[in-house]
C-alpha cells in the first residue's frame, strides 16, 4: 500500500512541476510573398521554423512570451519528448509555478533560422538542387532570425508579445526584437548578452570555425551523405565549453587531479578537465550540424544592434521595459556589456532594471542560476503583465 | 655632409643599445653518466641544448643571469643573427644600459629540452632508430627542462646564478630552479606565471593539442619527411593568441571593422581580428614543430611546484630573493596566481617584492611592458648584486 502511495506522490510531484510530454511543431511559409529578404540582400524560401508552445494563449492574446535560444539550443525548451529522459533545455524555468508560469503565460520557443533542429538551415534540402544547401545556404544574421520568427508570431495570431527573453545569442535576438518591432514587444529580458560582438568574442568563434574547416571531412561544406567532420566540430565545441565556464568553476569542478596517476599516456586524457572536454566535444557532434555551427557563429559575430545608426537612435524607438541580467564570473559576455544596455536604456528614458548575479558558473550561469532568475523574472513579468512600473536596480 | 652625420649617429645609436650580431651555440652532454633521468622515470641521452650568451662572466663568476623562455621562445633572446632583420625575442631587455645590462651581467638563454630550436626534442634524431623521435620522445616536465639547463650551467663553470628570470613558462622554470637548486640561485624573477597550472589553463592547452592531433597530416606524430600538420597547429596557435591578449587590447587593436564591407565571403576573414589570427597561425607553422607543441604544453600542464609536498615545505628550502611581476589584464595567468607566490614567500620569510603592472596588453604584456619591467628589474638586480635587501611592494 505504501508503495502505491509513494508512486502516486511521485506522479503528483512530476505533474506539479513538469509540462509532461510535449511535441515540436513545424510552420512553413511557402508562398512567394513570404520569402524572406535577408540582410545580405539574398532571398530565402520556402522556410520552415520548428517550434513548441506551452500554456494557453488568453482571449486577449496578451500573455505570450517568446523564449529565444542560444547557439546550440533548439525549440524544445521545456517538457519531455516522448521517450526522452531529459527535459527541454530551460525546463526549470518553464511550467506550472515556475518563472514562466504556464498557468498564466503562453510560452513559445522556436529553433532559429539557420539551425539544424527542424528549422531551415544549411543541412536542409535546397529546393533548387534537391540536395542539402551546404555553403549555398545564404549568410544569416540575428535580424534575419528575428524576421523569420515574426512570421511565426503572425501565424500564431499574436499582435503583441508580453515578453521576449533569452540568454547569450537568445539575448541578442530579444534585443533585436525590441529594435526591429518596437510596437510588438512589451518587455525584454536580455540575459548574459551584448549590444554587439567584440573582437575577442569574434576571435573565439573564428578559431572554432577554422577547426571545422581544417577537418578534411568538412569538404567545403559538402559532407552530407559522407563522413561528418566530427573532429573539427568537437574541437570547436571544446573551445566553446572553456568560454562558457569560469576559471573558478573549473577549479571547483576539476581541481588538477589526474584521471590516472601516470605521467604521459601519449597525449590521452590525463586530467579530469580533459576528459570533460572530450566527452562534451564528442557528444556535441552527434546532435549538431557543422555547417550550422559556421552559420550561426557568423550571425553572432555580425551582431551589432546599432547597425549603422547610433545606439541612441535605435533605443529611442524602443517601447519595451527591460530586465537585464548578467553574471559576475561571465567573462565571455562580461557584465560591462550588460551595463552598456542599461546605460543606453537610461539615456533614452526606457524603464530598465539591471541585476548582476554573484555566480561562479561563468556564462553557463544563465542555464544554472535558476533560483535567482526565477525570483527576478517572476516579479518582473507579473508587473509588466499587470502594467506596473518595473524599475529597480540590484548589484551595481 | 649632414647625411653622413645622420648615418653615423644612427650607427652609434644601434651600437649603443644593440648587442649586434650574436650566434647560437650548442652544448651536448653525451657521456652515459650525463644521461638525464626524467621525472617519468625514462632516461634520455645524448642531449643537446642550444644556447646563447651575452656579456662577460666576471672573474668571481657572480654575475650570471639565466633567462628562461616561454612556450614558443628559443635561445635567441637578444642581438641579431647574421642577415636577420629582427632581433631576439627579449632584445629590448638585454644589452648595454638595458634591464639586463651586459656591461655588468653575463646573460645566458637556452632553448628548452623538448624544444625545436636546436635543443633535443621530438623532432631530433633518435639515435636508436636514426629517425626523428616523434612520439617515441619521452614525456618531459618543467623540472626536466631545469635539470637539463643545470648541465649547461655546470659546463659554463657557474656555481651560483645571480638571477633566474622568465615570463609565463619561463617563470615556471625560474621557480623550479629556485626549488630544485636552492644553493645555486641568488634571486628569482617570475613574471606572469603560476605555482601550478589550473584546469582552465590545462583546458586551453588540451584544445590546442586536440586540434593538432585531429589533423590527418599529424599521423600519430610521424609526419617528418611528409606533409606537416599545418592546419592543426595553426588552430592551436590561434587559440593561444586569444589567451595572450585581453578583451580590451583586442578592442583597441581591432574594433569590429570589416576587412571588407560585404556580409559573407564564404567564411573567409571578414573582421580584422580574423585576419590577425590567420596571419599569426600561418606564420607559426613555419617556425615551430607540432610535436614540440604537444610536449611543451603537456610540460606546462604537469607543472605544480609543490609536487607532492606542501608549498610551505618547498619554499622553506629556497634561499633566493624574489621579484614577482604580474599584469592586471592578464587573464591567462591572472594576478591572483602571482599573489600566491608572494604569499608563500612571506609565509616562510623569503624576501619578496610583488609588482602589479597596470597594463591592458594581457599576458603578452611581459614582452611589451619594457619600460616598467626595465625599471623594476634594474633596481632589483643591482640590489641583489650588491647584496642589499630588496623588499618593497607595489600595487597591492
Amino acid at each position: 500500500m505504501s508503495k502505491t502511495i509513494a508512486v502516486e506522490s511521485l506522479e503528483k510531484i512530476e505533474q506539479s512541476d513538469s509540462l509532461g510530454v510535449v511535441e515540436t511543431r513545424y510552420f512553413t511559409f511557402a508562398k512567394a510573398s513570404d520569402e524572406l529578404t535577408l540582410e545580405s540582400g539574398e532571398r530565402l524560401g520556402p522556410l520552415t521554423l520548428a517550434y513548441e508552445t506551452y500554456g494557453k494563449l488568453n482571449a486577449q492574446k496578451t500573455n505570450a512570451v517568446l523564449i529565444l535560444h542560444a547557439l546550440s539550443g533548439d525549440a524544445h525548451a521545456a517538457g519531455y519528448h516522448e521517450g526522452d529522459e531529459k527535459p527541454g533545455w530551460w525546463d526549470e524555468m518553464i511550467g506550472h509555478g515556475k518563472a514562466f508560469d504556464t498557468d498564466t503565460y503562453f510560452v513559445i520557443c522556436s529553433n532559429v533560422l539557420g539551425g539544424c533542429k527542424g528549422s531551415t538551415g544549411s543541412s536542409s534540402i535546397n529546393p533548387v538542387t534537391n540536395k542539402p544547401y551546404g555553403l549555398d545556404f545564404p549568410a544569416i544574421t540575428i535580424k534575419d532570425m528575428v524576421n523569420a520568427q515574426r512570421h511565426l508570431i503572425d501565424h500564431l495570431g499574436i499582435e503583441k508579445l508580453l515578453c521576449v527573453v533569452g540568454g547569450s545569442m537568445g539575448g541578442m535576438q530579444a534585443l533585436q526584437w525590441a529594435a526591429s518591432y518596437p510596437e510588438r514587444v512589451r518587455s525584454v529580458i536580455p540575459i548574459a548578452t551584448t549590444l554587439k560582438h567584440s573582437p575577442q568574442q569574434i576571435a573565439f568563434n573564428e578559431v572554432g570555425r577554422q577547426a571545422i574547416m581544417a577537418d578534411p571531412d568538412w569538404k567545403g561544406g559538402n559532407y552530407y551523405g559522407g563522413t561528418f567532420p566530427a573532429k573539427g566540430l568537437a574541437v570547436a565545441r571544446m573551445i566553446g565549453h572553456i568560454t562558457y565556464m569560469s576559471d573558478i568553476s573549473m577549479s571547483e569542478k576539476f581541481g588538477r587531479r589526474f584521471n590516472n596517476g601516470k605521467i604521459h599516456s601519449r597525449f590521452g586524457a590525463e586530467f579530469e578537465v580533459e576528459g570533460y572536454l572530450h566527452y562534451h566535444g564528442d557528444n556535441f557532434v552527434r546532435r549538431f550540424d557543422a555547417n550550422s555551427y559556421l552559420y550561426i557563429t557568423k550571425a553572432l559575430d555580425y551582431f551589432d544592434l546599432s547597425n549603422g545608426k547610433t545606439l541612441y537612435e535605435v533605443f529611442q524607438e524602443i517601447k519595451a521595459k527591460f530586465l537585464i541580467i548578467a553574471f559576475k564570473s561571465d567573462w565571455l559576455y562580461p557584465t560591462y556589456q550588460s551595463k552598456e544596455i542599461l546605460k543606453i536604456c537610461k539615456l533614452v528614458g526606457i524603464e530598465a532594471t539591471y541585476c548582476e548575479i554573484n555566480s561562479t558558473y561563468g556564462h553557463d550561469a544563465f542555464l544554472l542560476e535558476i533560483e535567482e532568475e526565477t525570483h527576478l523574472v517572476k516579479h518582473f513579468l507579473k508587473k509588466v503583465f499587470n502594467g506596473y512600473a518595473v524599475v529597480e536596480n540590484y548589484g551595481i
